[in-house]
């Protein structure tokens, strides 16, 4: 095994979000989430190639005000809920706050993909897209 | 929006898989994924408080050998597919080479957690582990 060393995940684009603050964001997809738009930074421009609409994908988001040293949280925020690890929660307050979404692509404009719902904030930094795979055990 | 800036990814573990080369890997699951260990850092064992046996998870790594300047590919490394963005595609070369993984729990020992099939070479690093939420839209 390696020793224990970091890694530099760049942002490769940011949401545009109605969602203005962590406190008002929905914490399941049954609460609504809103419609939004990553904004790919030209750079990454085609990486994007192939991505249409009406497709599902993965949306990977840096979640840029998890606090990373709590280890457990009372799920939902819910005091009267065990503590539990955050491994075992959707918790955005984790050692690596890394946020898996998924969502369906509304359009493609250019740089700009509208998906159709979305619990991160305005401004959250997206690291990945992946296409989803129905069945797959890696996305 | 943010300016451009990067973000530093911990290791919380390191995965112990009988594959031992990325060439040897399987690229898809129905090419059969061994059973695998992720061998979680002491220091993050509260993080899995609540995983337990017969629960299926998220598994995210750093795909350490992917190659970051790779933004289109022939999806499957099959020439005669066109070039596509890597964000529409499950390549591991891409901006940022995070990992993606449905695995169900076998057994938790510990700081060790037994997973029933994992598509990532021994000594890939674990960054984040989350349950699967079924028809959730983010995990």
């Amino acid at each position: 095994m390696d020793a224990l060393k970091s890694f530099e995940l760049w942002p490769v684009g940011y949401v545009r979000s109605a969602l203005k603050a962590r406190k008002g964001a929905p914490r399941q997809p049954w609460m609504g989430a809103p419609g939004a738009w990553l904004e790919i930074d030209p750079a990454f421009e085609e990486c994007l190639k192939g991505i249409e609409a009406g497709q599902d994908i993965w949306i990977l988001t840096w979640l840029h005000e998890g606090r990373r040293g709590v280890l457990q949280v009372h799920p939902g925020g819910d005091l009267g809920k065990p503590l539990t690890g955050v491994f075992a929660t959707r918790s955005p307050d984790r050692p690596n706050p890394v946020g898996l979404h998924r969502a369906k692509v509304v359009s493609v404009d250019g740089t700009r993909v509208e998906v159709d719902g979305l619990e991160a904030i305005h401004g959250t930094p997206v690291v990945d897209i992946k296409p989803v795979r129905e069945g797959a055990r890696e996305c």
